[in-house]
């Protein structure tokens, strides 16, 4: 198994991706492969730095960047030499089977579209994000990849969000929430009480009912569906509260030897461990990490993209939509 | 000023309505008088084993109580004796300037809109909360009173959030934002880049712009306006999030002198500070607090209500409304 990882997303890179690169091979089963696209004439001398190169790396050369000033609909046509573009291309041909970067979302995701395609019957591509709770990750989607959704896109959000939940934690059947203001059928707007309605009958599906902003860290699901304008306003807003407590503590911890008393703070904030934000619906593993990934974000969104390919997840995924598709 | 206390509200009620009304009474000004509503024969005692009753307390007997399973929009019917409905009405008869309960939030609202009614021009009272951030409180509008609105209902939401934050916190001219997922006008689902538009044209408005999910805590906006499903989202996560992380710190600091290191961490986690979230756009001061509200909480809410009224909120919110009507 071949994993593109682009070496010039993350805002300190091309350190991080190789850093968590390394890791990853230590990691990961022997089959799997790494390679790293961008500038050669950056990243080679900066692998180097860490010893001779695996025989599991390799180096494609991209000479360009996607900056954040880039338009995303336009990188694929105006940056066809982008780490972006070349390493989805690669996927697209078949020549590597996952694609990792941490670069501007909104490119990955434009491209990511442009060259993969929506699966058979996918109305909607939509992004998921693990989201840290008090017991095991729960997996929010869309977080953010459509703002304007029917019933049908929420109902086929589950079915994916299901299927990379199933295969990429080993969930037999993972409990699928809808995002709502109230438990009961019939709560929220017209379209969320008409997706509880479509979900409740929908095969294929564990679904568990409505869930409230507040149940989210309480584990009860392993999915949660809401359209990408709940979710992305949620996922930014929790990143930002976890990243001001977070600091907040470090300060006050700042040299005492008590950090560990509070790992299960640390934890329950700590999005990073999680890995990356695939976006599924589409004919491939695309993963999207944030710009500011450290290396154990890295080597986790690695880990998630191999176990996406290892598990058939696309394939997967597409039967189930398929399956469910009205 | 008198304002009525629903002293049946909290999930440990009479004492800790109780308990803040005392507080209040020490710390407002000596026009305020508090008139606690509720079973005269368990206010009472419970009141007296506080002391002799202040001149400035008072105690409304009410013997019915709703409950978490009364349909909230029933209550005015099925339950006229309830502490909800004898204070509302007294409200609406001119016998108290405010009401503030930590009854039933459903309860609270249908109550209110059918006793105080929406202002004039105001289409969709709405449910205002302050968010803690890194510095001083942004007000959340709507927090869940209205799911399904139009760009002209969310532009109200923005002038009654104006005139609260005006008129209660002494803020001259309040930064008003959209929220959103981007910061670029044009920005999300149809409704929020029409509002937008508006909102960038609406005279007596300090419109700041879009503001996303992350830039909440940072206090770069005195007021977020969003529809009500996004708003209970949010405050119901931000609240579920508060609470587990608190426990946390709490269980480790449990017996350590250190609690006051982290002060910081608390206040930007503690929403109890704020004390209360009015439902604006009615012509009256209904202030709903939490089930689990704290003495200091109910005593933070009743400084609100009388901020409220002192300031004529209820007349500048109708005024600023209908000369934004459109």
């Amino acid at each position: 198994m071949r994993i593109a990882l682009d070496a010039m997303g993350t805002d300190l890179a091309p350190e991080p991706e190789i850093l968590g690169a390394l890791e990853a091979l230590r990691s990961l089963e022997r089959d799997v492969e790494i390679v790293l696209v961008g500038d050669e004439a950056v990243v080679r001398p900066a692998v180097l730095k860490h010893g001779p190169i695996s025989e599991r790396m390799s180096i494609h050369h991209a000479p360009d960047r996607v900056t954040a000033d880039d338009p995303p609909a336009s990188v694929i046509r105006k940056k066809p030499d982008s780490s972006i573009v070349v390493g989805l291309k690669m996927h697209q041909q078949g020549e590597v089977d996952a694609f990792v970067s941490a670069g501007s979302t909104g490119a990955i995701m434009a491209t990511s579209l442009f060259t993969l395609r929506p699966l058979p019957g996918v109305a909607r591509p939509a992004i998921g994000t693990l989201l840290p709770t008090i017991g095991s990750p729960c997996l929010l989607i869309d977080a953010g990849a459509n703002v304007d959704c029917k019933p049908q896109h929420l109902v086929q959000f589950a079915h994916l969000g299901n299927a990379y939940v199933r295969d990429t934690m080993g969930l037999s059947e993972p409990r699928v929430a809808l995002l709502n203001i109230g438990e009961e059928p019939g709560k929220g707007s017209e379209v969320i009480a008409e997706t509880y309605e479509l979900l409740s009958k929908e095969p294929g599906l564990r679904f568990v009912g409505n869930v409230e902003g507040r149940d989210i860290i309480q584990d009860i699901c392993d999915v949660v569906v809401c359209d990408g304008f709940v979710g992305n306003v949620l996922l930014k807003f929790y990143e930002s509260v976890a990243a001001v407590i977070v600091g907040m503590l470090r300060k006050q911890l700042a040299g005492r030897d008590e950090g560990a008393l509070f790992e299960d703070v640390f934890r329950v904030l700590d999005y990073s461990e999680h890995g990356g934000a695939p976006l599924l619906g589409v004919g491939g593993v695309s993963i999207i990490c944030h710009g500011g990934s450290s290396p154990k974000a890295i080597r986790n969104a690695l880990g998630v993209a191999a176990r996406a390919v290892r598990s058939d997840m696309v394939k997967h995924s597409a039967r189930d939509v398929t399956a469910g598709a009205r």
